[in-house]
């Protein structure tokens, strides 16, 4: 596969094995693969890798010798439970794991293939627009909960049959596995319980069930495969001499009935889908267009201008995000969302503003419907005070962080993040949601003029710009467009931003640079809306807003040239995301706000003044050479950094030496690195070590690279 | 409580800190407790405990200080996922768990009561009979999928208000943790996923979650509770000075939708509940009613004459026995499953004639629904050999030694269990459980006079017996009345017994005694049926072959006096389980064949003999007095013991020193071994340690002690 991220023998990577997603688009579910050991399988609502054995192997010329892809550890037989005397095996097989040197793998967005020895597996996760399922009613082909395997033998220049194995060692704690052959229109396969299987149409592939891989491959009675104890179930085949054969299976996650708890809600797939096998027969019986599609998206990626690196990390980004993608029925309509990585947190309002650009080019619906449930259901009304201070003043509306954990949604108007009392970590994001919630709503309604979300939501929209300003100052004439009051429920804390586990520079957010300058950016766009609605005194008061806000960050500009984090007189944090709210206008097509020449010039020089200025080693750049986004924290996010370096170079047209040329390849070496890599794609990183926010969806605003 | 297995200080137990099974019936569901530490919980579909923190404790005297039964392992805060440097703790908490010298427990089978200085906890487990679905619809009440409990706080002495907590740690995989607070009828509660909740109608009750028990308690600010992040959840409550307080709560179990493979079955409870809150209701506004029902059956048990070791031993077992059982739902109509404990097969055939006696006292038509089930689906047909030889010769029918494993039903004709090739666990037990069926099929004619059973099934009856004989000999004049050919499905193996993992004494089944006598039982039992049914020939055939077996047996006693297991002239093994077979006619109401003057004296004075024999350490008595059912092994099953104690004092009347008289506190103490005790109920010893069968139900033949 030319121009692909091959990462074989010849690839640029110090590793290939890497964990990586291959999911369906909507199903929160992955199977998972590449990293060395038990460390990957079939992982449907987790916040990490299922850590299953999967059995991929190949018999060699050697009598009953076998060789496997890396991704089991040997465990004793199950046998020992039952009868520690009694032995199955009729003889006994060698099963060695292919030498590191002998895999290669060729790793694009919808293709993952590996090569080794006679035995080559690729495995198709097809990219699909998911329809608006609140206009279209056909969502089975894209919806489908399935990844799609292809498995060759080349035995043509061998001198014996060789057999062939595909399967796993069952992990979920409630059900065993079982042969899925009766009933089924000609499929052949292996399940876990209701929950996933592996299936194949091709007749001359048998299943197996035992205690261990060694006792099914040893085993040389057939009628025994049909076994049941045992946690091990394989696919067994085999190639002729001289035939090279390619074995075709899908893979199918299924969940039947309600999943949720605080909201009731089902699988969408489960409209279309009966159970895991109704997946598999259509998604063989349509295996041709899916690996089509497949292959369609790893060339239009491989044909774009990307670096090597780039192009890995935004794969890496798509795949992850894809895994944790949830499409459900309600009875009040769909629900899309985003599950938040390790943490399982329900569509988090700060990754959906950061994720929307990914779903703008994919399915802009999402992104409605994720702001309606929100205004439906994650609103609330506070009052806010200054720091110290107990008089209350009017704060207005704002959103809840998420709207539940793990499938657990929370009361309306709460999130399952956000506690009273603290200054750090888990404290409430009152203003940076608020923001958060009108900027997306902004963009959304800028991207794809939706008038009847604007008709729908304009009485709102309005309250949030007057919630922003509420936070700013009571006293109209004391305002300067930048958060003083905290919401009255951090009761004695103070509200924090999305980067909750950095230092004060980037995670506070009251007199924050970074939400000042997000603020500015709603500020604009809601003079822009209004001015077209015809509300003359919002667009006013946006319009004021956001110059004052401008000319206060103007003004901060310290005698080192770079504006302090925090408008506090103290900080001497240098940051990048003073940067991040370029993208909301510019994205918006308000090119003129963010434009050296406009409305906003001097506020856009000084910009990149401060980013030229922290872009060194004293400041943001890390050792190897990578970005740190604040001088006074080694707590870094990719995601974040993925963003600003797109606004860095398209908005601020900063290129060259002076952007750190090697970033990206630090930025991948951070994922690759064995310590990592088993999370498949992590956006904090501290020194390059994982930190938090592991097997994570947030990567995909590299989606901006494209554009 | 008087009578009641007391376990407190006063005790002749050597540990109160045992687990036993908390469930209701039907539900395959557990609330396991006793064993320290992090071993017990809600488990559903398991084949061990959940090992799942559990958090029971109250307030002490002193600040901030608080004590807990010991049934947790202190974990590190889940907040290090999240940002190591950050704490949620307003102040620090001590949380101790009671001196084991503080506790006591006072153990019936309906209700478990636990005392530790100011804190009681009962849980209470009712017993129900079980009304037959397919005559009657109302099964809502008996088979609810709760258990019920009373915690009450004694502050009657206390100086201050003292708070008090009742939770757990969520193990769900796939869910996370969740309030339960609003639009459920007044219900507060902690649930984990849709699968468990504890729930109270006492509006004093507040729920919490947060990242562990230490930061819920240490917590000072009451919104905080309403956390939602962190795998610990906990009720809260608290009591005035002065006052003694008892809180009531239902713990839910819930599964909905279809939950197998193989047979499409849900669970029979979801056609009455909706929720586990709905169950959380009902139970909790049935309250008193169900505590009625667990006290009676407290009453019941305690006035029967057992000894204390006995009462102890069945009521575990029947707790180990209710958490197996799993009522469903089919399109077929009900199906009644007992699971394997920890290998959890479905219906194991050899287990439910140990087990119908339990049943025939509870819900006989439970006996009659695994009938049916296994003559529709796990009936087959198969030709016989003589060993070593390879001429087929007609067998005729069997049935499958269970039903599937672990929710997956095996194909029609198949088990999960049986493979082909072998001499030991895992070969075909076609002879056995064809002759299991058949008895359970006899005796529950006879004690049920169900005619319409008998009629559907007469045919069957008829093959049942052909296919006996059809495996002593092909010719007539050859017959002995005990098996000497094997199916053919061993395909060069053995036939085995229930007793697989024994050696040949009993787990081999050609030639053996165990299982000739009770083809002798069944054999009698037939020539019963069919002089009812007016069915001559089989009539005299099924005569023929118990004299025939009967005089095989009795000519067969050794020069020591005992009978040896294998009739094959080598085997020099004294076994127990001869006499296993007397308890079927004598249980079907054919006491002559079973009496010392009756129609077989002869081998029943045999028997006797042999038993009196083999009471001997040299035979079948333990070092420590316990009884091992052969003389050549080690390994002994405790249900089978019960089976056999109570034929050998009922049936042959034998009683006293003969019997080993200390031989139950042997028992009772190798389930009470802190190296077995973790398991609740388990059947497999070898030298009082568990060897296999663990978490079990098959216990329950000592219902037959009550009789």
């Amino acid at each position: 596969m030319k121009n692909c991220v091959s990462v074989g023998a010849k690839s640029m990577l110090n590793s290939i094995f890497f964990n990586a997603h291959h999911s369906p688009i909507g199903a929160y579910s992955s199977f998972t693969l590449g990293y060395k050991g038990a460390k990957g399988g079939f992982a449907s609502e987790l916040g990490k890798p299922a850590d299953q054995n999967i059995y991929i192997g190949v018999e060699s010329e050697n009598a009953d010798e076998y060789f496997a892809l890396p991704f089991y550890r040997d465990h004793e037989s199950d046998i020992q439970s039952f009868d520690p005397s009694t032995s199955i095996i009729q003889k006994l097989v060698s099963l060695i794991p292919f030498a590191d040197n002998e895999i290669s793998r060729e790793f694009c967005v919808g293709t993952d293939t590996w090569n080794a020895g006679d035995l080559t597996i690729s495995i198709y996760s097809p990219i699909h627009p998911i329809p608006d399922p609140t206009l279209i009613n056909e969502l089975k082909k894209p919806i489908i909960p399935a990844v799609f395997i292809e498995m060759t033998i080349d035995n043509s220049l061998g001198q014996k049959r060789k057999r062939a194995f595909f399967g796993f060692d069952g992990v979920d704690p409630y059900s065993g596995c079982h042969h899925i052959r009766e009933g089924y229109e000609g499929l052949t396969g292996i399940g876990q319980g209701r929950n996933c299987s592996i299936c194949t149409l091709d007749e001359n592939v048998d299943s197996a069930i035992g205690f261990s891989i060694r006792e099914i491959l040893g085993n040389t009675i057939i009628k025994n495969r049909k076994f049941g104890l045992g946690s091990t179930a394989v696919l067994l085949m085999s190639t002729k001499p001289g035939e090279k054969k390619t074995f075709r299976f899908v893979l199918s996650f299924y969940k039947d009935g309600i999943v949720t708890t605080g909201i009731s809600a089902s699988y969408y797939y489960t409209k279309y889908y009966s159970s895991k096998e109704d997946v598999a027969i259509y998604g063989l019986s349509h295996f041709d267009e899916y690996i089509e599609l497949a292959k369609k998206h790893d060339t239009i990626i491989n044909q774009s201008k990307l670096s090597e690196e780039q192009l890995f990390m935004m794969t890496m980004a798509v795949r992850s995000y894809y895994g944790s993608t949830q499409l459900l029925s309600t009875l009040d309509g769909p629900l899309w969302v985003v599950n938040e990585g390790e943490y399982r947190m329900i569509n988090t309002l700060d990754l959906t503003i950061d994720q929307m650009f990914f779903e703008f080019q994919q399915n802009p619906w999402t992104v409605r419907n994720v702001l309606e449930w929100f205004a439906k259901r994650c609103i609330y009304n506070d009052n806010v005070v200054f720091p110290g201070e107990r008089k209350l003043f009017d704060g207005g509306v704002s959103f809840s962080h998420d709207m539940g954990v793990a499938n657990q949604y929370a009361a309306e108007g709460h999130s399952s993040y956000e506690l009273s009392g603290l200054k750090g970590c888990f404290s409430y994001m009152t203003h940076e949601q608020l923001v958060n919630w009108s900027l997306i709503a902004l963009v959304y309604i800028s991207n794809t003029d939706d008038t009847s979300f604007i008709k729908k939501n304009e009485l709102l929209l309005e309250k949030c710009l007057l919630s922003m300003v509420n936070r700013d100052h009571p006293v109209p004439e004391m305002r300067d467009g930048v958060m003083k009051l905290d919401s009255v429920l951090v009761d004695g804390g103070s509200e924090i931003t999305t980067y909750d586990s950095l230092d004060s520079s980037l995670g506070q957010a009251r007199g924050n640079i970074y939400l000042a300058m997000k603020c500015w950016a709603a500020y604009v766009l809601f003079e822009k809306l209004f001015e077209k609605t015809g509300k003359e005194s919002f667009r006013q008061c946006a319009g004021v807003q956001a110059a004052l806000c401008a000319n206060t960050l103007v003004k901060s500009v310290n005698a080192d040239g770079y504006i302090p984090a925090i408008l506090d007189g103290k900080s001497k944090s240098a940051i990048i995301p003073l940067a991040e709210g370029l993208i909301y206008p510019y994205y918006a097509g308000a090119v003129d706000a963010v434009s050296e020449s406009g409305k906003y010039k001097e506020l856009i020089s000084v910009i990149k003044r401060h980013i030229q200025t922290i872009f060194t080693k004293k400041y943001c750049i890390t050792e190897d050479g990578g970005w740190k986004l604040s001088s006074t924290s080694n707590n870094t996010w990719l995601s974040k950094i993925y963003l600003n370096q797109y606004i860095v170079r398209q908005i601020l047209d900063i290129e060259g030496e002076m952007l750190a040329p090697d970033s990206d390849k630090a930025h991948m070496s951070w994922l690759l690195d064995e310590n990592n890599s088993y999370y498949a794609w992590s956006d904090q990183f501290v020194c390059g070590n994982v930190q938090g926010s592991r097997y994570y969806p947030r990567g995909v605003t590299s989606i901006l690279w494209l554009t």
